[in-house]
């Protein structure tokens, strides 16, 4: 490993070696996620003047999951959902974020992603490694009730932010409200309820000119 | 209501009204929560050189009950240990945070904290606003296990960040090592195995000089 994200946070100020192996790994990695609150996203916060972080993000979907869980069309784990959205973005810590509305940068994010769950989850013991690599799978692969709820959080928290913001991500070069509904269907698979509601918040969006309209 | 916080984010850019009535409520709140991404606490960040937020502070605490979940001595829910560290300081978003270390602040916190909540959860549906507050208030009375070891984990981060920073709030006016080791006895309470790895990371901070030698 060559590149600068090969440097451990914990290797700067490596805990004592009187703790225990298996602990002292776990703690490893759980310095080394600190990192995920430097992750820009392209969201800007409703409570500030800033961009939203990954860290933030996550805890924000996870939140969203506690308290809109009921409007899911299939049941889900709540706990189970919680833990999917915790994890989900953790990757981004050595393989960036890759902005929805991006070009190009789509092309290639599979495999940057894998490569970095690879790298950051075998910081872990090996059962560990494999569990969470088991969610983030789920997740990615949306064939779980819970995995689709979960996308649909992370597909939904921007579009509040976006009109909080008055347009936000909707303003990227080149797009469309059309093209926002069709990058946002994921929500629709797994609630009915909140993709109208996103449906009814983007439309407004497009009828106020803070999304161009769609083609 | 009198102070700038009576002012709700949602206020600024109310939802569409074609939203179901329950769904805007909970929307509303979880736009208000995001200004729990601007309330700091005192702890640098172990990736970056500024302090943390209570959003990426409880998001952490959520992947260390994941990942640290075997080590509490008795046995714990671990979905419902995770819901009790993310929502267990929304309240303050209106009360503010009150640095462990602080001299006075801590006098009225109890009375501040119970008023921010009564008026943030109020934003919710009764049914969830009631679930919401159960949560906190197991949270803040540590009678069950999942209760204690959530508080050891929200002891434990910041000692972990205080490590990467060499001292951080450990060099608080007048605090010795004693003093950490008093103040974050109830990781004991959840778990010998964390507090001991504990000790060792205050131990050996307090024999570097990051922390005052104690009494």
């Amino acid at each position: 490993m060559d590149d600068p994200n090969s440097r451990l946070l914990a290797d700067e100020t490596p805990l004592p070696d009187t703790i225990d192996a298996r602990l002292r790994q776990q703690l490893t990695f759980l310095i080394e996620v600190d990192k995920l609150k430097t992750i820009l996203r392209q969201s800007p916060l409703a409570a500030d003047r800033r961009r939203e972080n990954d860290a933030e993000h996550s805890w924000h979907l996870a939140m969203m999951v506690i308290i809109l869980a009921e409007h899911a069309d299939e049941p889900i784990d709540i706990g189970h959902t919680i833990k999917l959205v915790l994890i989900h973005d953790l990757v981004e810590i050595y393989a960036g974020d890759t902005p929805i509305y991006h070009p190009t940068m789509g092309a290639d994010q599979a495999e940057r992603e894998i490569k970095a769950a690879e790298q950051l989850f075998g910081l872990l013991p090996e059962d560990q490694a494999a569990e969470i690599r088991a969610l983030w799978d789920e997740f990615e692969a949306r064939t779980t009730p819970e995995a689709r709820f979960a996308k649909a959080m992370d597909r939904l928290e921007p579009q509040l932010l976006n009109w909080m913001a008055r347009g936000g991500t909707w303003q990227s070069p080149g797009i469309t409200a059309d093209d926002v509904r069709a990058r946002k269907a994921a929500i629709g698979d797994a609630s009915k309820a909140l993709w109208n509601a996103s449906l009814e918040i983007i439309g407004e969006g497009e009828r106020r000119g803070w999304a161009r309209p769609g083609r």
